[in-house]
């Protein structure tokens, strides 16, 4: 459907990757907060399609691709019940779960970035909406929950930085001497890896000026 | 409008009711919470219309319903002037606004579920679309109002599964040998008694496995 | 674009002056908060552009403004590092923070209302929508950043309630006989004078009836 695209099936599979990862962050906060399987459920979906939903009211893809293809709401459901019964586990496999979750990331901002291209926008408003697309159910996953949304506290790494630049890049793109699927390609595995990278060495966002030299000086 | 649909004029009704008593929801958690005027019609319009708009959003209804007409943002406005002066009476209602918002719930389930599949949507697509409709608005009020989201919680009573159950049984009605007007409003009439016999015998949906079981081993 | 409109240069420097304004509340609450900085700018502009991008989404026009012109964009993020740099001061600058804020709430109702009639709708819907692109950033500000939504506590200056009254007054401008963008203008002069006079003199919206009583004589 957009031109910047890696491939088709690669895609395609990543999406879904990214979709049931993301619905399984939502699911699992849903059991720490001791929701039962109806929040369990909206939360998995709205964490799943809630960046890219957004992104396609705004671009005017209507419906969104999330109520088009029934895969969309499926994979939440299936991580749901999967959830329910093995959120156990599931827990501690934390470390997996990141890895896959950083590779969600990489590819919802970069398709995200190409669909809004590839409606019209311009660069700017691509950006923000690949950005969007990765991190907004992630957000909205908090908001519900009634938690501070995890991407902004201070002590978490770098989470939505590597989706800005991933979403950066994918606008550069048709200017590189590159073929599209590889250049978009190499822009998801460069954003997986800074993710990954942000966990192993606790890359954190900088904090505003002097709110931190002063807690600095306060413990000293 | 659509042609899934139970009679235009008890629809319409109930249509009315459904917006009725969720605004006055809306507005009861506002003077619960102590907020002024505005906190009271800015949750009543919410609750009432929020789950409706999103619904149009998404299935390119636009401007959506409850902004063509005006009876959707007048309706919650009487309500929040009748609950400014008589919230400690309605507050003694208590059992009668569950019936009422019972009402609401089935009906707002079903002309949801029918107007996604007017519009071309898929059945997947449409009873999520249909469940939207019915709770979306209740966990607008809540998440805008710094509570959890009611229908998440252990303790509550079957809420959105009602819902769900009403929209899986719309997508089926083209498929009944039976008029669609009243297969629509027996739906709904479904619906509503099966909300009210959650209420009554206190049935509620099922929580993660194990969390559960550990809750209870820890109370023996 | 629109018809009711007061001189397009200066409803554009007074749209970005609001702009900026929304978006330093935004990120100064971030900092309160303790955010990062990917928190000081999704609040910016969430602050900044929310009740636009629902306003457009509602009637139709997509992209939103807010995705069209990149402004919408860069404001924000110049806001974001002015505030990461100098919150201290900009915190003590409350009196005239107080003040810009109170223009853009000026602005952004009349345009709303003004854009919200020119894509066709009622009277009424426009009303609301002119409303919403006055206040609904901040709801959406304070909603994402954990907090109870200012405009709804009860010890609150008189917010929204200014922004109703220019949206009515813009609704009847048509029949006046007085050029538009004259009018327009007026009535947005009307607003800020009317938030300014709330703060000056703790003009307050009215509490629900009863709650207040109550309260006044667990006081006595």
């Amino acid at each position: 459907m957009h031109p910047v695209v890696f491939n088709p099936t690669l895609e395609e599979v990543l999406n879904f990757v990214g979709t049931f990862v993301f619905a399984v962050s939502g699911s699992l906060l849903a059991v720490r907060k001791s929701y039962d399987i109806v929040g369990m459920a909206v939360l998995a979906v709205i964490t799943a399609i809630g960046g890219g939903v957004i992104r396609d009211l705004v671009i005017g893809a209507v419906p969104p691709a999330a109520f088009q293809d029934v895969s969309y709401l499926w994979i939440p459901l299936l991580a749901t019940i999967l959830t329910f019964f093995a959120h156990v586990e599931i827990n501690r496999l934390r470390a997996a779960m990141l890895i896959f979750d950083a590779a969600g990331l990489a590819v919802f901002c970069v398709s995200g970035t190409a669909k809004a291209l590839n409606y019209g926008l311009g660069p700017g408003a691509a950006i923000a909406l690949g950005t969007l697309t990765a991190v907004g159910g992630g957000i909205m996953r908090d908001v519900l929950a009634h938690d501070e949304p995890a991407i902004f506290l201070p002590h978490s790494e770098l989470y939505a930085l590597p989706a800005v630049v991933g979403s950066v890049i994918v606008v550069f793109i048709p200017r590189l001497p590159l073929n599209n699927s590889i250049a978009a390609g190499l822009t998801a595995v460069f954003v997986f890896v800074l993710r990954l990278l942000a966990l192993r060495f606790g890359w954190k966002a900088p904090r505003p000026w002097r709110t931190t030299r002063q807690e600095e000086s306060d413990e000293s």
